[in-house]
This record gives C-alpha cells, sequence and structure tokens, in this order.
C-alpha cells in the first residue's frame, strides 16, 4: 500500500509563504507540527527523550511501524535546489542519524550517489515514477510512505497510485504557502476520524477513484 | 456571534472550476453537499418531505435555529453579476419561499430596491461592513450567518469579525475551484468534531487571533 501522511493546515497549506533555508517552513508553517513536535514517538525517532503520550504520538508509532520504505521531494531533503555542489545542505535536514530508519528515495533532477546515514540511505532518484518503483521493491510486506512535500503527494494522486491519504489538520490559517493537494479530482472515502486535546484533527481517507 | 458555515472538499474549496448558470457549483461540486441534500431538514427548509435523520440533519437544524440574518454574495445569490437588468435570474436561486426565513444581506456594487420573498427578504447592500451593521442590528439576540461564497468568509476573516468557522469536509477533491479560505493567517481553537456516517466531517473552530 503507498500512503501519504501529512499535517495542513485548515486552509490547505503544509508550509507557509517565503520558505527560506533558516525558515524551511516558510512564515507560520512551524506551528503546524507542534503536535509531533510534542509527542514522545517524534522525540524518541529523532533521539530525544520525554514528550508527551496521547493519541498523538501513538498515530505517529503507527505511521512508523507501517513503513517500509519513504518517498520525498528534494525540497523536503535539504531545502536547496540545482546542483548537489551548490546545495548549502548536502547531507539535508536531517541529521547524523535521520528519524525515517528505512530506504528512502528522493526525486531530484541532479543525479547523485546515495548517501548513507545512520540507519537512513538516501537515494536519489530522476522521477516519482522511478521512487515509486524502488521503494516498492524496497519495502516488501509493508507500506510504502509519501513523506512529502504537498508537490510529492500531487504527483502520487496524479499518477494513480496512492491508496491512502492521512491529513493531520492543524488548527491554523496560513493564508497562502505550498498547498498540500490541487490539481486532481476524485472521490476519498474516509476510514476514521481521530480527535486530539491538542487541536489537531487526525483524518485518514482512502482513495477511491481518480478521475 | 457571527460564524460561517460552508462545506468545503479536503482540498479546500466550495465549488468547483467552469461555474455556469447550469452549474452554480462548478464541475463536481454539488456532490460535496450530497450530506446535506439528503438531509431531512434540508428538504424539510426546502418545502419537501423524507430525508434522512441524523447527525448531518441535526447539524443544520442547529444552524438554522440560531441564526437571526445572514450575509451572502451576488453569485450565491443569484449567480450573475454587472447591473440588475442584465442578470439572468433575478430572484435569485431559492426560489419563491427560500430557506433561510431570516432576513438576509446580499453584497452587490449594483444598487436594488429590497426583494420579499415568502419568509425571506433580501436586501442588496454595497460592501461587507454595511451588510454586517445590517445584519447584527436584525439579528437581535440570535447570530449572524455568513451564508457565503468563499469570498464573504475571506472578507469576514480579513475584517476581523468572524467569531466561529464551522466546515463541514466532504470526501472528495475537486482539483481546482473557488476556495473557502486563504488570504489571513491566524490561530483557531477547535471546538468540536461530527463525525458523519455519510462521510463528511463537521468541525467547528473558534477564530482565536487574525494576523
Amino acid at each position: 500500500m503507498i500512503f501519504a501522511d501529512l499535517t495542513m493546515s485548515l486552509d490547505g497549506f503544509v508550509a507557509g509563504p517565503n520558505q527560506t533555508l533558516q525558515e524551511p517552513l516558510g512564515a507560520g508553517g512551524e506551528q503546524l507540527h507542534q503536535w509531533a513536535l510534542a509527542a514522545s514517538a517524534w522525540r524518541q525517532a529523532h533521539g530525544h527523550e520525554g514528550g508527551e503520550a496521547g493519541v498523538d504520538s501513538d498515530v505517529i508509532t503507527e505511521t512508523t511501524s507501517r513503513t517500509g520504505a519513504g518517498i520525498m521531494g528534494r525540497k523536503m531533503f535539504s531545502g536547496g535546489s540545482g546542483g548537489w555542489a551548490d546545495d548549502p545542505n548536502p547531507t539535508g535536514w536531517w541529521g547524523e542519524e535521520p528519524p525515517f530508519h528505512h530506504p528512502v528515495y528522493v526525486v531530484t533532477h541532479h543525479e547523485r550517489e546515495p548517501l548513507e546515514l545512520t540507519g537512513t540511505t538516501f537515494t536519489f532518484v530522476q522521477s516519482f515514477e522511478e521512487a515509486l518503483r524502488h521503494a516498492q521493491g524496497a519495502a516488501g510486506e509493508q507500506d510504502v510512505q509519501i513523506h512529502g512535500g504537498g508537490t510529492m503527494v500531487q504527483q502520487a494522486l496524479a499518477a494513480g497510485a496512492l491508496d491512502e491519504l492521512n491529513v493531520h489538520i492543524a488548527p491554523h490559517l496560513l493564508g497562502s504557502g505550498s498547498p498540500l493537494l490541487g490539481g486532481s479530482a476524485g472521490r476519498l472515502e474516509r476510514a476514521r476520524v481521530i480527535e486530539s486535546p491538542s487541536g489537531v484533527t487526525h483524518i485518514r481517507y482512502r482513495v477511491v477513484r481518480i478521475k
């Protein structure tokens, strides 16, 4: 199964406007993720102790456990664009021990050898289709997660490849920014709703039909 | 209290692309409203019998009961634009006995005498601010509802006038169309979530702060 799992503002953005290397989630974007940053499962995946137990943490654990391989866009990997020689962040945002602990395929126009970090190898491929093929092979019996950003989710939907969409709706308006969705029309089936005390509403949809 | 109450697709649209007089909700837009069209409270408000009882119907009844006056855009009134002499739909979409049963203020650039239909009088005003002033006076102890469309909600938010936003998230993607939100950034407080068997998720937010 191929699924996406992203946090969006009520007005549909995964990141705010004016994204920079200093503020990769754009103006107001980081607050969308407070629910995750505060959760013990997130902190643990990032090598920290503490944090809050509860449904937010459970949702994260569930996602991590089912994922056998991941796909992300270049911007989510490092924030850079263009040739790798000029990337200000060549080993990515994610530190020496990235939180993924599964193979991650990064879609980029620019060729590069795989980057092996502790527990996670990033492999660079030149199209979403190629990423998907590799990730499905690597995931085995487990699921493939589209990590983001929005354009990766939009490509997965447009390709008819997405089976499930998990949206964490944060109680914020960003006004503008990078949209999660757009372009594809279709019908979904809501599979579940989890109302967290953090104010976030976790909704799972199955993709029934994309036109 | 001033509240808005609208149905949107998961990708944030209240109506699809290519809106015409024949298809006022645009391509794919009508399916967003199936939950309401099927509900007994909606059918009753429109002079029909039957329909389904349940949480969808209860949500509609609750909204109707609290509303003392309403505000809508010209397009929601008739679908037309420009001078009234050329409006193909001069008495609006809503029939001889509109479902509102409260005074409705229509924001339009084009002056016009009030239109009194059975149970509902439409008064035409030239700005959102004017509509708001009139509606607050007319509503008395009851609430003012921003009926739509999205641009009216956006104006209410931008004016700092919106207290509460009720969003009915329909399990559909439209791909493009008229967005419910956009432009204003701010923080909301989720007040409640009602998960309907129809697949729609009814979420109520209080507006905490708009930047």
